[in-house]
C-alpha cells in the first residue's frame, strides 16, 4: 500500500515550438521554476516536417533539446539521450500546431488522494537485427512494458492508458551484419522494417496489457493481421537506437498531483464519440460537442494515432489517401484526425502521430487524454 | 401568393465519383428515374486534384459530365455548359470523398406545405477584364443574385442560405486586350486575379443580401479588408467563362418537396458549434456531438468554405499552413475543415472548397446544410 | 524484296499541348493537310500530371484525343482507341514541355532510297490476370513484337530501335477473378503489378530482339534481376486494357521518306555520351556538345526512359530520389534525364518517361532519336 | 608586385553529407590534416530540404557545423558563425548530391607562379529594415564587395568570378519596428522581401563589378527590371543575420596554389555551351561533350544559379514550373540545371541554388567553376 509521504507526482507541460530547433519554451519551464531539468523523463514533440523518410525536423529537434538539456544539467547530449526519452513525431498537417509535451517526475511528498497520473519507463535489451519485426521483439517489448508498469507502480493493466514505444529499425548495415552471422531478417526493405518494428512493438504492448493472448500470436500476424492490436500503444521507429524504449502512462494510487489519464479507441478516423469518451474518462465534460472553455482549460494533452483505412474507405465512402502520389497517405490521415480531435477539444496543439500498425483497428487508433482534475 | 398547384420541387442527389472523369453515377440517376436530364440545373463536384493552378481534374470532370449530358439530351457539350452550372472544386484532402451534387428543378405539381428548398440562377453580363476584382464586378454580381432570388421566388434575403458563384479571371490575353483599349486591370498577376474575382463576387453576394452596406464598400477593400464578407457566398473562378454565374439556394413557400437548407458561419476552422448550428437549422438534431445514424440518413449535402487564417494562428496556436512549401495552404485547410465537419456529421462526402476571400471571416467560412425533413 | 512503288512512309509530327485536354494542335495537323486522320497509328504524349497513381492527365488526354479523332473519322472514341495506340506518359518535371508525338503511316508511293523509319503494331491476346508479371506475358509480348516487326517489314532485330509497349495491370477485381478460378497472381499489390507488367513486357521485347536468351529467362528474374534488360523497350501499364499493345520503330528498306531512327543505352542518368551516340546514329552531328541550330532543326523526336538508380548513388555520389517523401522518385528522375538530354539537343519537348523496369540498366535507360535526313 | 614569400593559398574541399546534420566529413578534413579549423573562412552547403520557406535542413546544417567547429576551436557556435560564412542552399532535386564546399585560407608561404584562386570577405553595416530591397542595400553591398576584393588582393573586377552574398530579410517584427520609427519598407510580404533582398544584393555586386552603371540604377528596377543583373552574384537571404555578408572569389597574382576559378553566364536553363565555356575558362577541356575522367578529376567545384524563366517558356517551348502547385518552381529549376551541368561534368555534387533575382538573365544564371591546374 502506497505511503502518502512517498507519493510521486507526474508533471506534464505543453509548450509551443516556433521551429523544430526551438527549445526555448522548454528551457523557459526551467527558468520559471515549473520544472527542474533533473525531473524530465520524456519529451514528446510534434515537429513540422513531413513525418516520412526525409523528415529531418525530428533529428533537429532531438539535437536542439539534447544540447539545451545537456547545458542545463552539465552533461552531454549523449548522456541526455540515454536518460530522457525524446520522441519526435513529424507532421503537423491541417491545423496541428508544433509543440512539445514535457513529462517529469517529482519525487517530493504528495498528500494522499485519488489515483493520479503515473509514469514509468522500461527498456528492452539491445535487439539484434534478426529480432526486429518478429516475436522476439514482441516478447522483449512486453517485458519492458511490465518493467515500466512496475516502476510506475501500476499493477492492473486496466490502469494503463497510453504506452509510448520507440523502437529500432533495420538498416542495410544491420541486415548485412545479420546475414554475415547466418541469420535472416524479417524484411530487406528498410522502410518496411519501420512498420514491422512498430507493429511488433505494439503487439508487445498488447501482450503485456492482455489485449492479445500469447496463444493466438503468430509471427505471420505481424504486419498482416490487423484484427490484433493494442488500444493503448503508440510506437515510432528511429534509426538512432538499438533497443526498445517504453514510457507507460496510467493512473496509480501511488502517485499524487491533480493529473489523470484516460483513453478510448477510435474505430475509424472520424470517430468523434470515441474522442469524447476519452475526454469524459479523464474527467472532462464535452457538453454538446466541443469542450466548453472552462473544461478545455483543464485539458493538458491529447495523444492519438492516425492511419488511413487500408480498405480505401471511411464508412463506405472512398478516400484518396493511398492514391495521392503528391501527399503521403499518413499526412492526409494526421490532418483528418487532427481536425476531428480539434472539433472535440477546440485546440490544435494535439499529439497526433502516424504509422499505426497494430495500434488500434484498421483506419482507427488509440486516443489518450491527460487532464487536470476539476475543483 | 404561391399557388399550391404550381409549386416547383428542388431535387438534390449526392453520388460518388470513382475518378474525375466518372459520370456514371450521375447517369445512373437518369437510368433509375430519380431525375431527368432536362431537370438538371447545376452540378457541384469535389474532384481529387490539388485544387490549385494545375488541377486538371476539374476540367476533366466538366468535360465528362458535359459529354454525358449532351448524349442524354441530344445536345452538345457547349450547349450543356451554357445551360447547366457545372462547378468543380478540386481537392479531397484528409478524408474528403470525391462526389457530385446534382441539383434539379421539377416543374411538377407539389402539394402545399412548409417552405422548401428553392433554387434560382442568374448571370452577370460579360465582364470586361477591367471590371474584374473591382466594384463593377461587385455590383454586377449583386444584380445577378437578385435576379436568381427572383427566379427562385425568394423575396427576403434572410431566406437565402447559400450562393454559389462562378466567375471569370484575368489571363495574359485579356490583360493585353484591356491595355490595348487604354484600360487598366486590378492586377497583372493572373493567379492573384482569381482571388480578387472571387472576393469581388463574394462582396456582390454580401451586397445583395444586405450583409455589407453599399456605403461602406470601397474598391480598395476588395482583397484587403477581411472584416467585410458574406456568410453565404461560395465563389470559384474559372478560365472558361467571361460572365459571372450565380446559383442561389434558400427556402421558399413557392417550392414544395421535403428538402430544406440552413447555414451558419464558422468563425474559425475548428468551429464545430457553428456546424452544429447549421445542422439544427436544417432540422437535424446533432445530439451529443456526431449526428446519430437516423439523423445522418436525412442529411443530403454539406457545403462549406475553408481558408487558413491569415494570422498564422488558430485560437492563438501557430499553424504551419502558410509556411509549407510542399503542400499548398488551401490543401491543409480543406483537410482540416473536412475533419471538423466529418466529426459533426459522420460522413466524408462533403463539399468543402478553398479560396474563401470575403466568404466568411478570416480563417473561417460559411457552412450550409441541406437536409430532408423528418417524418 | 520491297517494290519501290509500294514503299510506305512513316509520318511523325511533334506538336505542343497547352493543357492535357488540348487536342487542338493535333487537329491542326489535319486542317493543314500535314496528315490525314486515317493515317494516324499512334500518339505518344507527355502530359503535365505527376506520372504516378493519381495522374488523371493521361486519361484526360486520351479522352480528348479520342473524341477529336472520332469526330474527324465519323467514328466513336472506343473505336478510335481500338485502332490507334494512345500512350500518355505523365510528368513534365524540370524543363520538360508537354507535347504529343503523332505517328502515321502513308500508303502512298515513295521513291526508292535508303532505309527509312518503319512502324509496325502488334497485339498480344487478352492476358489473364495470372499471366501478368510472368513468363506467359514475356512470351506473348515477344510474339507481338515479332508480329509488329513483320508488319513493319523489319527482318533483322538490329534494325529495331524503339519498342513502345502498353500493357495491362492487376486490379482487385481481376485478382479476385483469378482466385475464383483457383489461379494465383504474381502480386496482390496492384501498384506493384504495374512494375511487374512493365518488366515482363520489357523482357518480352528483349527476348524478341535477342537481347536476352530464352534459356536464361526465369520467372524469378522478373522485377528482380536488373542485369537482364532491353535497350530498346519503353513500357507503360494502363488500367484500360487487357491485352498488350506494341508499336515497333526501326529502319527498313521497305519504307521511304526522309526519317530515320537510332538508339543508344544510357548507362546512368547523366550519360550524355550515350545521348550523343543516339544523335549521331540518326545522322545528327552533336558538334562540341549541344546540337547546333541547323542540326536541331532536323531532330523530330527523342524518346527516353528514366529511373533512379536503386543503389541510391550516381557514379558513387548519393542521390536523394528514393528518400524524398514529398516528390516521387520517378519525378526527380525525369527532371534529371530531361536536363541531360536537353543539354544535348537544346530543346525541351522530349518524351522522357519513368518506370524503367528491365528497360535499360539500373539507373539508366534507352534513348531513341528520330531525325530527318540532311540534304 | 606580389612577394612570393607572402602568397596566400586558397583551400577548397568538397565533401559529402549523409544527412543535413552530418558534419563528420568536414571534421575528417581536420583529422586528416587537409585543413586546419582556423583556416576555414566559409562553408557552402547543398542540403536536401525543399529549399523553400519550411526548409529546416539549412538551419540544422548550420547548427551542426557550428557546434563541430566550436568544439574544434574551443569556441562557441555564435563565435563561429560570426567569423565563418556558413551558406546553406536547400534543394538537391533531380540527381544533385548533398555536399559541403569548405573554403579556407592558408597564410603559408607559396612560391611564385600564375595567378591563383583568391578569397576575400566583406560585410555591410547592419541594414535597417527600411534599407532592404532598396538602393541603400545595393550601395552597401557594393561597398562590401569592394572591401572583399581589397582583402582578396583583386584590383580588377574582371578577375572576380563569383560573389556569394548572404543578406537579411524582413520579418513582421522588423517591419513593425521600422513603422514605429515612421519609416516605410519595400514590401510587407516577408517572403517577397527575400527576393527583394537577394535582388538588391545582386545589383550591389553588379554595381561593384561594373556590370550595371550607377546612373541607370533606379529603386523601381529592383525586383522588376530583369535586364539588369550580375553574371557573377549568388545571393541568399537568411533570417539569422542583420548585415550583408560577402565572399568574393577570383584569381589574383597575390595568391598561390594550384586552384583557379572562371565563370560564364547561362542565357537559359539549358545553356550547355555556357557551362563548357566556364569549364574551359578554368583550364578544363570538355572534349566532345562531357568532361573526360582525367579532366573531371581536376574539377573542384561548380557553383550555379537556377530560376525558371518568367516567360513560362524555354526557347519557345512551354515549361510548367510556375503552374505546378505540388512542386515549387525553384525545385524544378534546380533539377533541370543540375541535369544540364551534370551532363557537362559527369558528376552530381554541384552547388546549384535557386532564387536568382538579378543574378544572370531571366531564366538563366551565372555558373562558376573552380579547378585544379593541370600538370
Amino acid at each position: 500500500m502506497p505511503n502518502a509521504m512517498s507519493r510521486r507526482t507526474a508533471l506534464v507541460h505543453r509548450v509551443p515550438a516556433r521551429h523544430p530547433g526551438d527549445a526555448a519554451a522548454v528551457a523557459a519551464l526551467f527558468d520559471s521554476g515549473a520544472m527542474r531539468p533533473e525531473e524530465v523523463v520524456a519529451i514528446l514533440g510534434k515537429t513540422e516536417g513531413n513525418g516520412c523518410v526525409n523528415d529531418f525536423t525530428r533529428a533537429y529537434a532531438v539535437e536542439a533539446l539534447s544540447w539545451m538539456l545537456a547545458a542545463r544539467l552539465g552533461s552531454t547530449p549523449e548522456a541526455v539521450q540515454a536518460r530522457v526519452a525524446l520522441v519526435m513525431s513529424g507532421g503537423t498537417e491541417g491545423g496541428l500546431s508544433p509543440h512539445f509535451l514535457v513529462f517529469g517526475v517529482r519525487e517530493a511528498t504528495a498528500p494522499s488522494g485519488p489515483p493520479a497520473l503515473a509514469l514509468g519507463t522500461g527498456f528492452t535489451p539491445e535487439l539484434p537485427p534478426e529480432a526486429l519485426g518478429r516475436l522476439a521483439q514482441v516478447r522483449a517489448t512486453a517485458a519492458a512494458v511490465r518493467e515500466a508498469m512496475d516502476q510506475a507502480g501500476i499493477a492492473d493493466p486496466a490502469d494503463v492508458h497510453y504506452v509510448q514505444v520507440k523502437c529500432p529499425l533495420l538498416t542495410n548495415e544491420r541486415i548485412a551484419a545479420a546475414k554475415a552471422r547466418g541469420a535472416t531478417v524479417s524484411t530487406e526493405d528498410t522502410y518496411h522494417s519501420m512498420g514491422l518494428s512498430r507493429g511488433a512493438s505494439a503487439l508487445g504492448v498488447a501482450l503485456a496489457l492482455g489485449e492479445v493472448a500469447e496463444a493466438v500470436l503468430e509471427e505471420a500476424a505481424i504486419g498482416a493481421d490487423w484484427s490484433l492490436f493494442s488500444g493503448r500503444a503508440s510506437c515510432s521507429a528511429g534509426i538512432e537506437l538499438l533497443r526498445g524504449e517504453v514510457v507507460v502512462m496510467g493512473n496509480s494510487p501511488a502517485w499524487g498531483g491533480d493529473l489523470a489519464i484516460a483513453h478510448a479507441v477510435m474505430q475509424d478516423a472520424i470517430d468523434l464519440p470515441a474522442v469524447q469518451q476519452a475526454l469524459r474518462g479523464a474527467g472532462l465534460a464535452p457538453g454538446g460537442g466541443q469542450l466548453p472553455p472552462a473544461e478545455a482549460a483543464r485539458l493538458v494533452a491529447v495523444l492519438a494515432k492516425a492511419e488511413p483505412a487500408s480498405t480505401g474507405r471511411i464508412r463506405g465512402r472512398r478516400h484518396i489517401m493511398w492514391d495521392d502520389s503528391d501527399i503521403n497517405a499518413t499526412r492526409h490521415a494526421r490532418a483528418l484526425v487532427g481536425g476531428v480531435i480539434a472539433a472535440a477539444v477546440g485546440r490544435t496543439d494535439l499529439f497526433v502521430s502516424g504509422g499505426a500498425e497494430h495500434q488500434g483497428p484498421d483506419g482507427g487508433g488509440p486516443v489518450a487524454v491527460i487532464a487536470r482534475r476539476g475543483v
